[in-house]
């Protein structure tokens, strides 16, 4: 797909080669995360606050409850921002000014539109369930209507985007390389542990 | 130690169970993390911005490029907000709805100032590459003075600040238990792959 436009907000100043409007990538890292931070001001203080959401397409869907302020801010269409950044890895390198961290990073400006409709509401809350554990919706009780309607959803246009990634080894002052210290990577992924099941859980049925 | 103060701003309104101003807590969570994510204001648009940090303690450092813009708003005493999360694991519930995170989380309020002078900056700058990697200095190069000189280095007070965390099997429904589904945990960590040597360590040397 055409990249995304580059806009004088989401030129990357800094790095400009670590810096990307590549829809696919943009999309991609999205898809991967389970948690973005999202930033809002209330009386000219920035918060950052985490919490999950699902790419639906060229939006991003977040939801809280009514009585979740950020989301109360978000509904009226107040400028923010969503960042969802993902760390690969540790870089080690012979000295420590050119330590640096492996990581894919996305950023997307703008502002976020109220869901309505009982049933777009639905659709962007099951979007999230499958985002975070894909196949799940089908096992589980759907959203009630009072669940939907107790639950706010913001869509927020993946637009005025930009991605930011460092991958591969460091980069080490050509007069530093012969220092007797270790260099190089170290992976970091996010890897889930045994399934704990819930007291209610019939002992023997698998984790699915 | 005491608790931080509770102030309008770090008063959880939602489900204030799960808040905290307990400063071992609180700090506990900013030595584990890696990797902040700020929030600061550029023309009325909000922007956040994962970087790396170190606790210091009772403040915050951050380092970045004199070249790079965050730094540089930072710098200026904006007021601007600073937030670590840890996610420890996917609450899958019985009900879409009450699927949920496990998660540590700090939210930082207030205001950065620079750090000045060589030697204040270089403890900071050794304390981020300690957060990160720790024992690691004593094996590399220290930052010289013109590294020193060409990095902005901010601190950032843990005075406004407080911590939130769920923890803990699905929260269902009485009427949704008899349902069958699994529902429990999975745990999520950060764990880390084989080291990557770079090209220029000698074979058979170990990652220290």
């Amino acid at each position: 797909m055409a990249d995304l436009p580059k806009t004088p907000r989401t030129t990357h100043r800094r790095l400009p080669k670590r810096g990307s409007h590549d829809r696919d990538l943009i999309h991609a890292i999205l898809d991967e995360g389970l948690v973005c931070h999202v930033g809002f001001a209330v009386e000219g203080q920035p918060y950052v606050l985490p919490t999950t959401y699902a790419r639906m397409g060229e939006l991003l869907v977040l939801h809280g409850s009514q009585s979740n302020r950020m989301f109360r801010v978000l509904a009226t269409g107040a400028p923010s921002c969503v960042t969802v950044s993902l760390l690969d890895g540790l870089v080690l390198a012979r000295s420590a000014f050119h330590h640096s961290m492996n990581y894919r990073s996305v950023v997307v400006l703008g502002s976020a539109r109220a869901v309505e409709g009982r049933e777009a509401k639905r659709a962007a809350l099951e979007a999230i369930v499958e985002h975070v554990a894909p196949g799940r919706l089908r096992q589980v009780r759907p959203p009630t209507d009072p669940e939907v309607d107790g639950t706010i959803v913001v869509e927020f246009p993946v637009l005025e985007a930009s991605a930011k990634v460092r991958s591969g080894p460091p980069m080490d002052d050509p007069e530093d390389l012969a220092l007797d210290c270790w260099a190089g990577v170290i992976p970091l992924h996010l890897a889930p542990g045994e399934p704990v099941p819930d007291a209610h859980v019939p002992a023997g049925k698998a984790a699915t």
